[in-house]
């Protein structure tokens, strides 16, 4: 199964797709989409609906995961993140594709085993999931990363289930 | 100048399409976009993302006016609708128009006179404003409208501004 991660963010959404069975995950793609600043909120979601719709259209993945917002941290963040959330989604529902939404914990967990692992944690996990021979460079693709795998162990466990 | 302004909301968005010199409103068109609840988010903003562009393919509009978000109210509501407010302004993006953000305040202020004003007397003077014979049935259109006068006011002023 072939899903891409997303890890939202105003300045910095990464991107990670994968293909996987649920035990065995391969690195199809992974990059950061940046959007400057300085641009107003609607050109910044303008340019990362266009990537993420490449992304989509040149992997095929079947099916989209992305982070749960919290605004635990900080509201106006978060409501910020919420509007490259929504455009995140959007572009997954375009595509007619899948949708898993995980919680930070779930994701950390689903990767690392243990839900408090920090992000050099994940990444280091994540590249020894993927079989690399480094890290992927960016926190913000590997957390994306993190994401899809996240979507895979889960949607394996969902066929395991249903058998029983 | 046509504005076409926006009120989001995750289970109705209403949408007012305004024809205006500043000081003279006439209405093009108004509507809700309703979203079953029931249904996922992805799927809520697909429906919403296509019908803000059948209004905006078939009026024309220049500039589109938003109400600013914000989390006073409840946290959870104001990052759902964070995610329709992306959607909207990608919208607006796509479509290269000029984008207006306005606070309750401002756009109360803008079409009663008064910043406090209740719903129900902004539905009364967005009708007075537009000349209508009955106001606009539902609040959701309304509240859009007044964002697009709002933009339309603004608009004028900064032109008259910008010749002293």
């Amino acid at each position: 199964m072939r899903i891409l991660g997303i890890d939202c963010g105003t300045e910095r959404t990464g991107y990670g797709v994968i293909e996987s069975d649920g035990r065995e995950h391969r690195l199809i793609a992974a990059g950061v989409i940046r959007s400057t600043a300085a641009a107003p909120l609607e050109v910044r979601l303008l340019e990362i609906s266009r990537r993420l719709r490449e992304v989509i259209r040149d992997c095929q993945p079947r099916a989209v995961a992305v982070e749960q917002v919290f605004h635990a941290a900080n509201t106006k963040t978060a409501l910020k993140l919420a509007h490259v959330r929504g455009v995140a989604l959007l572009a997954a529902a375009e595509a007619g594709l899948e949708v898993g939404e995980y919680s930070p914990l779930e994701i950390k967990t689903s990767v690392v085993g243990y839900g408090r692992a920090e992000k050099s944690q994940v990444q280091l996990m994540v590249g020894s999931l993927l079989g690399l021979e480094c890290p992927i460079a960016s926190q913000d693709a590997s957390d994306a990363v993190a994401a899809a795998i996240c979507h895979a162990t889960r949607a394996a466990r969902t066929r395991l289930e249903a058998c029983l």
